[in-house]
């Protein structure tokens, strides 16, 4: 079985290789660009990982986990266009460096070059492979609107944010440990749990991403706390705090978000109290453990040598190991 | 054999009955709204045409048929956002009526839709379906690239015009007639035959359109006249008339165009004088007149009854019977 780092190596290789035409420049400049910004590769990685459980050459399943990271990176370039981000893995987003029409255009072709890859897939399943990527990138669709639509609200209970962050983020690291299975021709069952196994995974990671924000040492998280709380962003904690509020409390937290003259650090700290006094950061802790919890026992139910599953869960502990 | 009508009939039934969901409204009412905005549905119909010269019920093609119409929606849907374009035929667009992020992520599901409709085919050419369609829709996005590079260029050429509306317009119904030959296992020559066909109805088409914005008639035109020279906009006139012109004519010819103090009418009747002093009328209807030619001679090559490729041919002519 190869190794994440080896399957990651096998990945750039094959993005850098593939055979994207030069001109128009405008068009195929931006997409280079994006595609070679590096990153953990994680959803094609997790795909040939999961077809290395029950097969040994991972090229048949190349292309499809090609589609799966092309389809994501076009997901960020629009959503960096639609947050107005200017930066993204150290460099300038596309939309800041060539406008907002070559975002749109090149995030298009990129779009359309991720359904050529998945459907260049040389497998006997290829049109179930298509029909679960289809489904899935709609649901990344509705995951990322109903995100957009939380902006606008501060009644959004737990399970809406859950089942937001499930759409946005995790189906497609589901969808691709499913789609790895799929391609192996792997037992029904398998792909089941494989798929159940990376949307916990997804969404333990994505509540491990608003603990960190809040809770987390910069130095080894890697950016400062608190971002979170500037931009009054719904998280696991904010939206967990506010059911647990009493009305005093409730009316503090909306006044610390809404007032923009405090400073920033005043702010946070503010913030986190309240997070502190309604014991936040242990529900989310616990919250995480449980999504690990249910993705360790999903794994377990999978019908593939003991030492490959073992790669698959330490690979998916390595994500989560950020010191929570 | 269906007529034109009765296939227009269906595409809308069927297209009304497509099983989207109503949550997030966000995301879907722009979609619904698109998709129930009428035109003629020239796509789909040429697809359906296609495939009924070589099968009785049109049913098995009808999901890639539906794919293509919300492919041409999804790019309209888009480049209006890019051209900043208030009105499309006749109702407010997506992006002025809901926002550009609205428009950017509506339109990004309606690729996904039409994926997955073209994917859903029930065909054993189900691979070569795709990758048609893969291989289109890069083509169509190379097309409004040029189109966007051309905007700040005054030295196209009348060759990488016509490059350009190839790939912006007329590879998405060649690629419809293709698919409808392809869905029904039509002989190969029969396949390329009919791409040929609908590829130089299309150039044929584009040129008209550019024809008739200056020549036209405006009662049967159903717009005013002179919107592309008030833009600037290259058609085939004005760079067929920048090759033509000699330096005094070009010159004068940038400086009308330049000039964004003159009145509109002045402007329109002055940029057609040169036109008409370098015989462009002619040129244009010449060349509509040779694609037109040559689309006829590639449908008189397809191995189907005559009266079916008769229904086909005036179907294209009435497309284009508007009174050149």
């Amino acid at each position: 079985m190869f190794t994440p780092t080896q399957l990651l190596e096998k990945v750039n290789a094959a993005l850098a290789a593939l055979p994207l035409p030069a001109a128009p420049e405008g068009l195929y400049a931006p997409i280079v660009y994006d595609l070679s910004s590096g990153g953990k590769r994680l959803r094609p990685v997790l795909l040939l990982m999961a077809y290395n459980l029950y097969r040994h050459d991972v090229e048949p399943a190349m292309s499809a986990a090609l589609g799966l990271e092309i389809y994501h990176n076009h997901t960020l370039l629009h959503d960096d266009l639609m947050d107005n981000a200017d930066v993204r893995r150290g460099r300038p987003t596309v939309h800041r460096r060539w406008g907002a029409n070559t975002a749109i255009l090149s995030g298009d072709a990129m779009l359309i070059l991720a359904f050529a890859q998945v459907a260049a897939c040389p497998c006997p399943q290829h049109g179930r492979v298509l029909e679960l990527f289809a489904s899935t990138a709609r649901e990344v669709c509705e995951g990322q609107q109903l995100d957009m639509d939380f902006e606008h609200r501060t009644d959004v209970t737990e399970a809406e944010y859950v089942e937001m962050i499930r759409l946005k983020t995790s189906v497609l690291l589901a969808c691709a440990a499913r789609m790895g299975a799929l391609i192996a021709t792997a037992p029904e069952a398998d792909a089941d749990a494989l798929y159940a196994f990376a949307e916990r995974v997804g969404l333990a990671f994505q509540l491990q991403d608003d603990y960190l924000d809040v809770y987390g040492d910069p130095a080894v998280f890697g950016k400062a706390t608190g971002g979170d709380i500037l931009c009054g962003k719904n998280t696991f904690l904010l939206v967990g705090a506010r059911a647990r509020a009493d009305r005093g409390q409730r009316s503090r937290l909306d006044a610390l978000l809404a007032d923009s003259t405090l400073p920033a650090a005043e702010k946070i700290a503010a913030v986190t109290a309240i997070y502190d006094e309604l014991g936040m950061a242990d529900a989310c802790r616990e919250a995480i453990d449980a999504y690990y919890a249910e993705a360790r026992r999903h794994l377990e139910r999978i019908d593939a040598p003991a030492g490959h599953t073992e790669a698959l869960w330490a690979y998916a502990a390595s994500l989560l190991d950020r010191t929570v």
